[in-house]
């Protein structure tokens, strides 16, 4: 055990799927006294052949450790294992990595309040192999009493982030960090296509597509001050004159044979802001359109 | 002027709008002997004074430099001033820095080479503002030699970068850069707008979104490789489990009141590639979809 002559804390890992199995593995291989339970006995083979404690019971799982990860397919597992009210979660804080919407997440932790529960929800921006590397960052909300208590456990498993109270924090931030995701490779895949009708290979073209994301990425603080301050005056440019480069964007597209979906759909939220009046200031007063359901 | 004792380039600017006024004022500034011409002359009485040179005509600017710096509105502009077959252009290099599109850049391109005319297209990503800041990205392509040339006189307006022989490529890299930068922008209020439904302020949750742009930005040489091979083994995940995830994000989205048009792009996109038979795969593989054209 690698826990530096200090002794660990225990945990308790519920659930042992691909993730859950991952997640044990990390807390054994820190060195933490791991107790497991899973509802198909058998997957905890290999972490009980490691060191783990395979627990007979959820009840006698949750009492072997201070802390208490539960993390299954969808939160209406979790509320079905913890429904039974028999069980006594007096002793031990328990960590939602289950992934679920906002309103799953403070749901549960309303459920827990009444209970007299310690609760925190989670979300795992990670895949299985990663946990247990600071590449693997998991998002924490919930009381930050609760998160203190257990952040340096928690390090065992990647970087733990804290981002407050509201429980719903940490889905939130997931699905908006993935949007995020899925922007920067679809954006880059669009220009691979279109240079690649260039004859420009895509590990070519994306060394220049890494330095502008990044790039762009820096401006975001400054542009958010002026959501913030809810004024959008154009000082870098003004949203007129993204639309016309847009056009641009568009027809090439269009005359290279390429998807030009996504470029509409820029123009399109565009052309509605400047519909509003917005046409002479500055991009993030599109925050008014994204703010909003879109058209029927 | 600050040429450090040497003997600069002398340059010619053409077009004098706001952004050609810019260009001319950073060569000044860098020390360089300036000749300017536009069509309205009076825009060039504030670089007189600065000590420009105005130009009586065309022909008489063209002769003053060996480099000769267009900047108007359009190609049919550019294309209307330099069409007069007594225009001697045999001793300088014409640098377009005209917004266009690839065809209308191979096009000139081609008049230039039968005209026996050194020609570089260029695109120009930066404000007038940035222009004479390493900031001001100015992307350049058409014979390496020619760019070469002047390149030294090129880094008073900024970082000047050479991306090819195809003359198209200027303006190619430049719509994509744009289509990268609406992209980070999006995705960045798509999430601000659901982060504000919780409470959290723009500039709070725009440091995580920095970080996940610029972390995103750092797979796309990995992925590229992808793609210039051909083949999309899910290594780190599937498109599958992209799309369950999509859908939390549109739930979300909608749950929340957020516009979910973006969400649901990137789902119809990744559904046709899933239908496509390409589910187990990763999401590179989407290439495919944005190499042709949408459904109609
Ligand atoms: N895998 C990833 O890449 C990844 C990444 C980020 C987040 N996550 C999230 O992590 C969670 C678990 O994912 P996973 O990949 O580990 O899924 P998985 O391999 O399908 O495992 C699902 C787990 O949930 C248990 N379970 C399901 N229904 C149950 C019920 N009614 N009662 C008791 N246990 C039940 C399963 O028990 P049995 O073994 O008995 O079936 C199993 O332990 C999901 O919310 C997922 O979205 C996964
Ligand atoms: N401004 C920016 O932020 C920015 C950024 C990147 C790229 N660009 C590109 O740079 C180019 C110039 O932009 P700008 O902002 O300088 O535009 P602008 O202020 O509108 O100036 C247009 C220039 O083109 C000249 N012109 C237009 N039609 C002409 C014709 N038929 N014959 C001769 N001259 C003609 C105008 O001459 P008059 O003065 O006589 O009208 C003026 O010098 C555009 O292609 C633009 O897309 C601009």
């Amino acid at each position: 055990m690698n826990n530096n002559g200090k002794t660990s804390t225990p945990v308790t890992v519920i659930g042992l799927g691909l993730m859950g199995r991952s997640l044990a593995a990390a807390f054994l291989a820190a060195g933490h006294p791991t107790t497991v339970w899973n509802r198909t006995a058998a997957k905890a083979e290999g972490l009980v052949a490691d060191g783990a404690r395979l627990a007979p019971s959820v009840a006698d799982a949750v009492k072997a450790s201070p802390l208490t990860i539960i993390c299954l397919t969808d939160y209406s597992a979790v509320n079905g294992l913890l429904a039974d009210d028999a069980l006594d979660l007096s002793g031990t804080t328990l960590l939602n990595l289950t992934s679920g919407d906002s309103a799953q997440a403070r749901e549960a932790a309303r459920w827990a309040e009444q209970r007299g529960v310690r609760y925190l929800d989670g979300a795992i921006m990670a895949v299985p192999p990663s946990i247990g590397t600071a590449e693997a960052v998991i998002l924490h909300s919930g009381p930050q009493a609760d998160f203190a208590a257990h952040e340096a456990t928690l390090a065992a498993l990647g970087t733990a982030s804290y981002l407050g109270e509201d429980p719903g924090l940490a889905s939130l931030y997931d699905v908006a960090g993935l949007a995020m995701m899925w922007s920067v490779l679809n954006a880059w895949l669009q220009g691979t296509a279109m240079l690649r009708t260039a004859g420009v290979d895509a590990v070519t073209y994306a060394g220049f597509a890494r330095l502008m994301a990044a790039g762009v990425a820096e401006w975001l603080p400054g542009y958010a001050e002026q959501i913030d301050r809810g004024e959008f005056p154009a000082e870098v440019s003004a949203l007129e004159t993204d639309v016309r480069a847009m056009d641009h964007l568009i027809e090439e597209s269009e005359a290279l044979g390429v998807n030009a979906e996504l470029p509409k759909l820029f123009k399109a939220m565009a052309d509605r802001a400047i519909a509003a009046g917005h046409g002479g200031e500055q991009y993030p007063v599109l925050i008014e359109e994204f703010a909003k359901p879109g058209p029927a």
